[in-house]
């Protein structure tokens, strides 16, 4: 696949000028830039610039307001729920989070639910936030589902992804941020366009049968829970994005289950809608409410060491630390450029045509 | 392998009084009872009766104490560090649990990090005193390190479960309560009394091979993370497992990582100590700090009825939510009696000798 390369300035002054001519503030557009852009920044280029014509197409059918009127709809001293008002989930999320922090701040902890919302990139960016305020974060999200819970045919679930961020000290902060399946859609765009099969356990065909095709979802089929089937314990991939689903749309009034509305513009919306837009889960944890902060990040650097330095199985180089690879891809691209597919940057440059801006 | 069947009340009363011949109060040993039969209770045998030598043994060599003076030593409104003074973590983590439940009453969210405890049984008990309240509930639990992160031949990391419980309104209440391996421990022992290989993605040999030999672990060999390798999401599974130790363990001050103190007695401590004892982590939120409690269970009973009506994969009877396999072995049991293994019978009624009780 040919690609080309871009500087982060390049794809951000474009991206940002998108989101501005869809009629967002200076304010948001910045906000959902940055978000959006930590996807490439980090190596998840599926969820990164690849989806900007997406959410566009979704303001374009009035899925996605550009203007929202965020507000918080109900909290206690450690708790909120947000009303995104159908914006962006790449600026509503981050206010939510913001929110978490201060709340951390009064009381030791902050946990804000989110209800009318969109998609929000990836759930590291908006845990991360939290890391500067020596507080652990914590990032959920449901999306519409793709998943065939352990026995089942239906589609129930998102792949629901969490994401845990902790501060260390001399080590750069640990950063677990997971699909609750066993692979993501964009690895199996990876397979689809190398014609390769999939491993055992990541989808199945639409009848419920084990299968290895990468296009299994194109023909009704599903993607599996984190450990595949239930030999291999995908009842705990099951119940870990169900409880995602019940963090960020059960507690606060998003839709759920199978009725979160899809990503693509053209998929028609759910005929039940149970809930508003879809669901987030956001939290602060200052760490020291628990511990002076130094000794927990003197015990993080150790923890860390540990890991680094465990003996390798054969074959392999190194023992990695959650947030590990993705630290590379943000050294490396920051220095030499974001690459994009071609098929990506055509897309781009027809979404610049449209708003006239040069890409 | 033949079993006995013994009622609810002679397992409860046996128990009870072992606890109290060890020296514990008559409140701790009802405690202490109540969690750990409630595994024999829900079908998870392995972390039941059958382990009560095993903690008499750990207070035989002085790593269990009786009559732990167990406080808090550190809080904010909506957080704690308890100390356990080496107490049974049966006793702790109900103790921690109920200063959650607290302290969501006032401010929304509780959240307790323990340090200096033992093993606390299963999670699922401890997060289930939230229901009661209209509260979700959240245990984890470090523990000994039996598995290799992805890519490592070193044990860096307990089985260490997390558990969620969820209230509903028609329906019994939604419990997730899983170890982060791709099987437990004890699913292995099952395997090796029946003489049967493992599927792959279970455990690892000594020198960091994929095996199936459910034997595995006592020649030096390694449990694996849920996800099993690194093509079926092993590095979910061990991000997961991390986040468990870090809350458990790193914001408490307790063991981490390699350094958790293993369960058997005759096991030698490992020689560096970075904490103390093993950690655990409580959590409660109070459903009405997001959304009226009323609505929310109404949207569990509808999320639930919506998984339990999904349409099967062929060859199976129903898809389950989390909870239901153990909520219908509590109904059998409680009715009819707990199965136990003679091996186990064997091994309580020398306990019974030791304190002169019957069993």
């Amino acid at each position: 696949m040919a690609e080309q390369i871009f500087t982060y300035q390049q794809v951000y002054d474009f991206t940002n000028n998108v989101f501005q001519k869809m009629g967002c503030s200076v304010e948001h557009a910045n906000t959902a830039t940055k978000a959006l852009l930590s996807a490439d920044v980090r190596g998840i280029d599926s969820h990164g610039v690849a989806r900007l014509s997406g959410y566009v197409r979704l303001w374009e059918v009035k899925r996605v307001n550009a203007t929202p009127n965020i507000k918080v709809i109900h909290e206690t001293p450690s708790t909120a729920v947000v009303d995104g008002d159908s914006g962006l989930g790449l600026v509503i999320a981050p206010f939510a989070m913001q929110i978490a922090i201060e709340k951390a701040k009064q009381v030791g902890t902050g946990w804000v639910s989110v209800q009318n919302s969109n998609h929000f990139g990836i759930a590291a960016h908006h845990a991360m936030m939290a890391l500067q305020y020596d507080m652990m974060g914590i990032a959920m999200t449901n999306a519409s589902p793709l998943v065939a819970p352990t026995f089942s045919i239906d589609k129930m679930l998102g792949t629901n992804p969490i994401c845990v961020a902790a501060p260390a000290g001399e080590e750069p902060a640990f950063v677990a941020d997971l699909a609750t399946t066993t692979a993501a859609n964009g690895k199996l765009e990876i397979l689809q366009r190398k014609n390769l099969q999939t491993p055992d356990g990541w989808v199945q065909d639409k009848d419920g049968n084990p299968s290895n095709d990468p296009h299994a979802l194109k023909t009704g089929g599903a993607l599996l829970p984190l450990g595949g089937d239930r030999d291999h314990g995908s009842h705990k991939g099951y119940a870990l994005g169900a409880v995602v689903d019940i963090f960020s749309a059960l507690l606060s009034g998003a839709n759920y289950a199978p009725w979160v509305p899809p990503f693509p513009a053209y998929v028609p919306m759910p005929a039940q809608q149970p809930g508003k837009g879809i669901g987030h889960f956001l939290g602060a944890m200052r760490v020291d409410a628990f511990r002076p902060a130094n000794e927990f990040k003197k015990s993080m650097d150790h923890w860390i060491q540990g890991f680094r330095n465990a003996k390798t199985a054969p074959g392999q180089e190194k023992v990695l630390v959650p947030g590990d690879p993705e630290r590379e891809y943000e050294a490396e691209r920051m220095k030499n450029g974001i690459p994009l597919l071609d098929v990506v940057v055509q897309d781009l440059k027809k979404l610049g045509e449209k708003f006239e801006i040069n890409f």
